[in-house]
């Protein structure tokens, strides 16, 4: 950021405040629903420092959110007042208070200003100031979330059961606005959202409704695709919809001769999109919370389709919250572990060590957390108030299960590549990566079974495809071992399915990894397919196609308790990028990357994938393979197709 | 609480969250100026939690301050609605966000309402539920501190240079209310306040002025006994005060045959209630911050004059903040040691071992952080950052100084007290407080000076009044020992005065609690009358009879710097409830007390001191005293005037 003045804060603490708002924002009829975990906030009292050498005389104003004063050379000035100094040392520091909202300061001068180089004290630690690209402007307020506004108009209106009902065939994620004479004489209406038009006319079940709406009533942003105001001739009523959206750029294209996987990316791209804002949620109309679990994926879906670095690290930012952790992330042992994971992930895409040496504290501080929550013999457990989740599944979770173990054998992988990339000393790490992998495959590996267990307390010898999909997904197995494991257990029909969207992503990754792509591609059309069949104008929840009718909304015993657009479903973008197209990093921050399409899948492609610094453009016609980046430095390709 | 529904939050978190709003209310010249540590704010999300056996039907309403919803028995409900529930059991769980102030909820019912009984929980804690007899009606808001209001007339109005000036003949603490001619057509006035007569006239040095004022304008509440309108003819411009005050009864009087010493005591105590409201500060005009030095200080006065403990509880809460310990409380090793004990001290006042049972795990933290200030000998030393203060002197703080170890000696004491009242193991710091006593012994006491030296490290054996003061206040010594630090040192004539008033609070305690009551009582007369010569309404911050004029106003290189009405000043209240009418408790709560008035420095006396639960009526007239009380139970006196 070196330059260009932006707002400055403590690091991480944008990030904090504004996940707690995010995590306070899911809404079911008519109640506040907060996440259930303890939620950060960000601190409330800072200074920010800086010391210049100045050449010539100069001039500069602070702006702050918050109370405060500014001390240049050690004379208080009101904020907000222009402030002459130079030449020679100048020593300024900003007192900033902020008793609700995020403590920022912004400052404006030729050459004292709040570029990079400011320190950000919390008078425990100063560290480098935390900025954002988003908040580069005196007259912003890192409060106000900037979304771009557009106008949808329905595509369609009906009269049903005596009201009018709208239809604006895709979803919107944000107000009505309405004219009509069904509001003369100061008259409401009643309306009731939905993302299907099922729930919109459920007067009793809708998620959302709102009494007493008029012209002059400001509702919630909500998720719809239908509204419907019971009572009121279509006539009556002018109906538009405010879409509020993120700016976040999408530099991906997918296209092929298959005109249903070009729709199945398209989709799976809105969805992804409308989960994507200043973090990535889980959905739209619900939770509207950051799950790590989730956000894990979003992290892979967003390197094949935005490249957005920034929304990643705030999203890891809002997860973890300050040191020290109180609890595990979202209440769940695995995710957390995931969030540790992730940061290196973050580091493969942009090999920012910054971000990584910022991260670094907490990682330490997190896996400090993880030795209160690991057993005499270093397995990690669940305690009081943890969730060992894994999956929805038949899992034998007597004693510590297998699964955390490999999470926890990652995590000890993750700290020694963070410690490598900022510095720190990666030997401990690698040795206790190196115990638990022998501890793991001494305690749940079954050779006869050729499987891990899932674990051993029971005696059971219990195997599911989870946790030997994780085994494959983290790379803890490769040779025999990792073939027994994909024949016996992975390819088994005899073992229960997987039948969550979450862990299915998992699965097509390992099956897609170790070569399966036609069964992969296969499932991509029935199950993404199958959905745009239903009508689909963004991927569901959760797909099953054995139900019918309203049926598909239903969930945990909720008629419309379903989220019709979430993250998760967008798997197909990152399996199409990834394995299909055959990109990826192979050093941090793509300094050589390799891109390997698989050309046998296709007649024709046309596809843009991004990488760090610019992105790869592949088309495939009548056999012949072209790759082209406007990256011009190293990279290889495998040649034409196959 | 049993029995009557209050607002209820997580323990502590109103008084950290209020805490944090009294740190910021510091203002100078248009500047805020927040306080210079580390500030925690309550947390902003909860689940409170009960369980009742229901014997007949009733009903129940949560109010809520935040977003949420009520789970009975497993159902969701609005807030605010009414609830049916019984006969049976009932499980509530209220779900309660709060992205900016207190998460609180009120709960109305016959049976099920928010009275004892509840717990709060933070999704990592759950404990006994927080609350305060301040909030006990569901029509208020624990965000709102109410005050009393008064309109305070001018006793006197006055030409000069050409502007109105306004005396209102006592402090206030609140804001100007206006009418006029002068306002005619929209016009405005300047005001410029002043808790001196000299600093309302300074325009350019006055802490606080308001431009641009008129009868609409809302000023922010300040303190001042003077307003001047500069340019304003004094008949056209009509100008009262709202005096606010917060409410807490004095429950003590004094009234004997010395006038000075009597209207010493009522502006005393008119000084210390001013600095009495949700929290002990120790200035209304400076810094309105919360110290815990001063509040150490105010604890003591306030068991003479208010027996308020809620006030207590409420600063011992705010000061301390949140569970890990970052910092020294206000950045000061001593006042963090001070905060510890006056734990204790509470559990003297009342004996309320719930108070002591929700500071304990507190207490034990910031032991802990405690620890990372000790050398290896176990010596308490300043770590970057910790200010060392004791008191504004010259100390020899080369390594490791003596006054730090006596306040630690004090809390392992202290620990070990709290830790037998609530049911703890109070062994180890009984041993860590004999380990200490020799320890201190052994490298601080010279026997060839009779003195504890400030530090060993230089080698100067530097001895400062502050130090022996420490070590006779805190009962470290006693007996031959004693003798010799009150002779060689605090009764010396060679060594440096204590000069701030912070220590001598502690100087006079000393003075009169090895029986100088003579001295005690001239210094009294002569420091506390001296400012009441000046023209004091309240005590200042610090009184030098040498000075003259305005330059009594000046501090820290301020023409008006000094606070007129400040906490610490009103030593007195104590000096002569504790030593001369000498009431004190024998027993936590005073379950025995003792009242023994030094009649010898009175011609006649007719006082009220507060104890637990009621108070001490003291007559003595004519050589016959007459102790009284509506505490019926324990209690003994010395007998008659002597």
């Amino acid at each position: 950021m070196t330059g260009e003045a932006r707002w400055i804060w403590y690091p991480g603490d944008f990030e904090i405040h504004q996940g707690m708002l995010q995590n306070f924002l899911r809404e079911e009829r008519g109640m506040g629903w907060p996440a259930y975990w303890h939620l950060d906030d960000c601190r409330r009292n800072l200074i920010f420092k800086r010391t210049y050498d100045l050449m010539t005389p100069t001039s500069f104003r602070v702006l702050g959110k918050g109370l405060g004063h500014v001390v240049a050379n050690g004379t208080k000035h009101p904020l907000g007042t222009v402030i002459k100094a130079g030449p020679g040392r100048l020593d300024v520091e900003v007192a900033i208070g902020n008793p609700q909202g995020l403590p920022a300061i912004y400052v404006e001068g030729d050459v004292v200003r709040s570029d990079a180089g400011w320190m950000a004290d919390d008078f425990v630690t100063a560290v480098p100031a935390g900025s954002s690209p988003l908040y580069t402007r005196p007259d912003q307020d890192p409060e106000v979330v900037e979304y771009v506004s557009e106008l949808v108009e329905p595509v369609a209106v009906e009269a049903v059961d005596g009201g009018a009902l709208f239809d604006f065939g895709r979803m919107v994620y944000g107000m009505p606005e309405v004219q009509g004479t069904a509001f003369a004489d100061g008259a409401t209406v009643e309306l009731q959202f939905g993302e299907s038009r099922a729930e919109a006319l459920d007067a009793e079940w809708c998620y959302y409704s709102e009494k007493g709406f008029s012209p002059d009533v400001a509702t919630r942003r909500r998720a719809f695709r239908y509204l419907f105001v019971p009572g009121v001739e279509p006539a009556c009523i002018d109906m538009v919809a405010r879409h509020l959206s993120f700016p976040i750029e999408v530099r991906a294209s997918f296209s092929c001769d298959d005109e249903l996987l070009n729709r199945i990316f398209d989709v799976a791209a809105r969805t992804f999109l409308l989960c994507s804002e200043l973090f990535f949620t889980d959905g739209i109309k619900r939770d509207r919370w950051i799950w790590a679990g989730d956000a894990y994926q979003s992290y892979l879906v967003n390197r094949y389709l935005m490249f957005d670095t920034q929304i990643d690290k705030r999203t890891q930012r809002a997860l973890r919250g300050h040191a020290p952790q109180r609890q595990q992330i979202n209440t769940i042992t695995d995710y957390t572990m995931l969030w540790l994971i992730a940061n290196v992930n973050e580091y493969a895409m942009d090999a920012d060590a910054g971000f990584l040496a910022e991260m670094w504290p907490k990682m330490e501080d997190t896996m400090r957390f993880m030795q209160t929550r690991r057993d005499a013999d270093g397995l990690v457990c669940g305690r009081e108030r943890d969730w060992i989740f894994v999956d929805w599944c038949d899992m034998d979770k007597e004693g510590p299960v297998c699964a955390e173990q490999i999470l926890f054998w990652r995590c000890c992988g993750a700290m020694a590549q963070a410690a490598r990339a900022t510095g720190c000393d990666a030997a401990p790490w690698e040795a206790e990566a190196a115990r638990m992998r022998e501890l793991i495959l001494a305690r749940y590996w079954d050779e006869e079974l050729g499987a891990f267990i899932d674990g051993f307390v029971s005696g059971a010898r219990h195997v599911t495809r989870q946790t030997n999909i994780l085994a494959i997904f983290f790379d803890f197995v490769d040779g025999e071992r990792a073939r027994r494991v994909m024949e016996g257990v992975v390819l088994s029909r005899d073992l229960p399915p997987v039948t969550t969207p979450y862990f299915r992503f998992y699965e097509l990754d390992v099956l897609a990894r170790t070569g399966h792509l036609a069964e992969v591609l296969e499932q991509i059309r029935a199950y993404w397919g199958g959905m745009l069949e239903e009508g689909a104008v963004t991927f569901w929840e959760q797909y099953d196609p054995a139900v019918e009718g309203a049926e598909h909304f239903s969930m945990y015993g909720d008629p419309f308790g379903k989220s019709l657009c979430h993250a998760w479903a967008a798997a197909p973008i990152y399996l199409l990028g990834r394995y299909f197209l055959g990109v990826r990093p192979l050093e941090p921050g793509y300094g050589t990357f390799e891109v390997a399409p698989r050309t046998e899948f296709f007649k024709s492609l046309e596809c843009t994938v991004p990488v760090a610094g610019g992105s790869v453009h592949i088309t495939y016609q009548d056999g012949t393979l072209d790759v082209t980046t406007n990256r011009p430095d190293a990279m290889r390709t495998r040649g034409e197709g196959r």
